[in-house]
């Protein structure tokens, strides 16, 4: 159950309602029953609402009337028969809507909310509903939109523009950036820092970089990652990008829409990624390359080559996943000790 | 010598005491030599207190009176023989105890120091003893227990709890958190971000996380290490972990006692680890396994499946250490250029 | 083209100086043209500037009059016959030369500007010319140099002492440092966190740490990287280091000058390292190794052993870039299915 101290009392919500946000089907269970709390199945009791992902799952759920789980067609049998049931074909999204639904979203900002301990210069552009938090320091010339949140310690640099609805999270460093509406950008993060461009001759150098970041709507940036703008154009990402913790975005770099970024990610400079990839936990591309869309790198996968559409790729230099898997057998077998 | 510009100057202490401290024993040296200030084994003079790791290190002791050393029972024959000897089967930790004695925590915050350039909610509860530092935010209902010091610009919550004595480092940002008593967060840390759990349904959706960060008491975590809120339930870490810089805890880890995690370690969601576990640095462990007790894992480490207590593993896909030297060595061999 | 959003009008600098700055040659165009942009090789048009670094890029520049192309001996032939030429060796050092001159950094700090909104203790020793910003930080006796300009919600820690010219951006804590003249320290960065030593018997313990982190003039740091301090003496980093993004270098580390760090690289304790060593991104490097001076180690190297000179090293455990690349070929063909 969400604990009181963090969150609100839920918003009952009736099976019936749960079975139309699940694009799903009541399948047992009174059409008036109401969830009035969310859990694990094995937390569920009278009012309850769960979602069944596994089979060792579907069986600590209790025996018991009044508890409501979402579920795949092929686990339903898997419940005990006292609890209603909401068959779904995807339940833990279908769960995510429901959840949001009985825990909304806090209310939109209404007036303009400004910490005396902010630090706002005389020409930034703040529209009339943004909240502002201590310690917070809005530079010459930005642009806050509608009903942003800029929580505190966060900088936001001169010049830059944050688009309608997007929530900067506590202690982000914005600079060189124009970022667009509902973003979620997480605590700590580092935005529009130079880029590691180093030019060699008789010493490094590092280059000045006159570019930017550009980030779509509805993109989400986990707490602590990083991403350098860029050296002459500009360091772009798309819309509904998903970014974890921890994420290196190096100067130049284009990322399409819908990725998926898992935490500790690096990027490298000026290579160009497609829509709707996965990258899994601590994956490494390098610069310079081009990845299509509808991939999917496993954690760990460290890509040094140019990919097209839609492959499974994993290990380093990473190779299609059955060939990585082929390779880490082999190895093994090989290196076994001979039976004497 | 520890620098005057950021410590005090040492108390002095006896070989006898030392002795006690130690849980060792004077094998040589008069019981009123002092020792006054702590150094490298090299940098050693008149009222100086080293400890003896290797060989390498007892022959860099300047032969001379007065100094004191720290030493395991196999390299003591190995010092000069002016300088007196304290025999104790862990040196390290014996100095580390030492140093403690010689340079105490400062003494703790006698009352209330609220910086004006803090924000703190009216409706906050506050300690009588606690200190906070300009910049920093403590948001509604947060509650700080005695002792506590939160540094410049950290962000605490609405509704999060700090146990007594537990000191937030400077530019951390804290939501929807536990933490017990006698921790020490580090600066920039993120705890109780949204994790990173997606669903995908024509599209990616980051859902809903309506759970906490529980930590439990004597835990450190390095600076700009994450720590995600869990989904349904809670991510939730034990007493007196050891967690490094730059780590990535994921939401829902349930991770045990006394564990202790390297730079730069990933820790999937979900992933239940015990107790007394070393994480090497850079290591990973993918989500939804279960890990044991009193396991190390090597730097690098790519933990794939569950695993028991007390291994050693290493590679990617983690394996026992002693598999991964030989197939490294074996595909070494098999790759070695034939001589003609 | 720089966006006029965040950087000022460009300086118009003509062929002629071009060619000073670059030592290079004009190869064709008239002595009075005036480069007035800078861009990509695309984007040009008549007064802009841009750097040819492969020959597909100069294939894209447009056939135009008034456009300055910097570019290596070999590829001048392949661009197109209007455009005019700078032939130098490395056109994008070149290109990095003329775009601090036609965007040069902004002027000095010309008096004291400290915010209301930023805490200087009464003790802090700060030059006249010192530039800080809302939500810093200023500890007890900490030095500012001439020129520094410490960013809204920076920690500088007691004793601190910041350096000439020394620029430390957004929410980095700084604590146990003495830093050099001109270097830039990224957003969020942690300098001088306690390393992670660790004891152990009977449960582990995190050792008091008492050194300091020293570093030198012209150092680079990119943005969330941390630096531990010493244990009993000091970590150190040279001059001219460049340091990327979300870097982690622990205690005691000894770091020479004129090396290159790239993203997410970790260096373990007490390690020590020469100069001018490029780490490429996801590098490791163990703890208590030796490297000597102008190695290149690939991404991902993980160094576990000491290292001499000129090398150039990769993989897991790190071997010469040429047996790996071997290792990764012979294992690439022993796992290919046999033909049947």
């Amino acid at each position: 159950m969400a604990d009181p101290r963090f969150y609100p009392e839920a918003q009952p919500i009736s099976i019936a309602d749960i079975a139309e946000l699940a694009r799903g089907e009541k399948a047992r269970g009174c059409s008036s029953l109401m969830a009035r709390f969310i859990g694990a199945p094995d937390a569920m009791a009278e009012g309850g609402l769960c979602f069944i992902a596994t089979k060792d799952a579907a069986e600590t759920v209790p025996d018991q009337k009044g508890v409501i789980c979402l579920v795949a067609p092929e686990l339903a049998d898997k419940l005990p028969s006292s609890v209603a049931i909401v068959v779904t074909p995807d339940p833990k999204r279908a769960f995510g809507l429901v959840m949001r639904k009985m825990y909304p979203e806090p209310a939109p900002i209404q007036s303009q909310q400004i910490s005396p301990l902010a630090h706002i210069a005389d020409d930034a552009v703040i529209a009339d509903d943004v909240r502002v938090d201590g310690g917070a320091f809005i530079d010459a010339r930005a642009e806050l939109g509608k009903g942003v949140w800029i929580k505190s310690g966060v900088k936001i640099g001169a010049g830059c523009v944050i688009g309608d609805g997007t929530v900067i999270d506590s202690n982000a460093s914005i600079d060189y950036a124009i970022i667009g509406q509902s973003c979620q950008i997480g605590a700590g993060v580092v935005i529009g820092g130079c880029g590691f461009g180093v030019g060699r001759d008789g010493g490094n150098i590092l280059l000045p970089h006159l570019g930017k970041v550009i980030i779509g709507n509805r993109t989400t940036i986990g707490g602590n990652s990083c991403i350098d703008r860029g050296f002459i154009d500009d360091t772009v990402i798309g819309d509904h990008v998903m970014i974890d913790n921890l994420v290196h975005i190096a100067h130049n770099a284009k990322i399409g829409n819908g990725n998926v970024i898992c935490g500790q990610v690096g990027i490298a400079g000026s290579t160009v990624i497609g829509d709707q990839n996965i990258f899994g936990a601590q994956a490494g591309v390098a610069d310079h390359v081009t990845i299509g869309s509808g991939n999917v790198f496993a954690a760990r996968a460290g890509v040094t080559k140019s990919v097209g559409d839609g492959q499974v790729m994993a290990g380093f230099p990473a190779v299609p996943a059955l060939e990585f898997r082929r390779e880490v057998a082999t190895l093994r077998r090989l290196a076994m000790p001979r039976k004497k």
